[in-house]
């Protein structure tokens, strides 16, 4: 679903990912991810689809939270299987969301 | 594929959307748009996937031309069809990247 954020100013971590051929576990973690940044400090939302490239979108309160989310992910995603298992490649972008609109029929 | 950004600091667009049960016309729109949007001044890539929603972000160097393409877009969009046939909801974030980093296998 699209994420109900409040008003900006508020963070975007964009993570665009291609997969490598090995699937095992991804889609396990990948709903570990969800759930144990639903419970972070300063969470706000995230926004997920997946097609030829994977985009997933998390916002965030302010770069601490973010900051502080990746060090909880890394640690959860290296005792579990070692991220780059999955990924062909993958790039991640921290941006700070200015301004929005949004249109309901 | 996975957008070649240059260095930040540049802006990027967040486009989430969930669609109508009117898929009409949609695709051929969605690619003229990419096509439309790379000929712009200050365009530098974009990236979109649909599952259950669609997430698109697309980069650009300066709010100006965030500016001038959503002018174009609106423009092109409305002699076209109308944009608020295909989608039931959506939600745009102007964002400005401040942070990348990237992994390739």
């Amino acid at each position: 679903m699209i994420a109900k954020t409040p008003l900006p100013p508020y963070y975007a971590v964009i993570f665009s990912s291609t997969m490598s051929d090995n699937h095992d576990g991804y889609s396990e973690m990948a709903d570990l991810m969800v759930k144990l940044a639903e419970q972070q400090d300063g969470f706000l939302g995230i926004e997920s689809a997946r097609d030829e490239i994977g985009i997933t979108v998390s916002y965030w309160k302010d770069l601490e939270s973010i900051k502080n989310w990746k060090m909880q992910s890394d640690h959860k995603i290296a005792q579990k299987n070692g991220n780059s298992d999955w990924y062909a490649r993958y790039k991640v972008r921290i941006s700070k969301v200015e301004r929005d609109y949004e249109f309901e029929r």
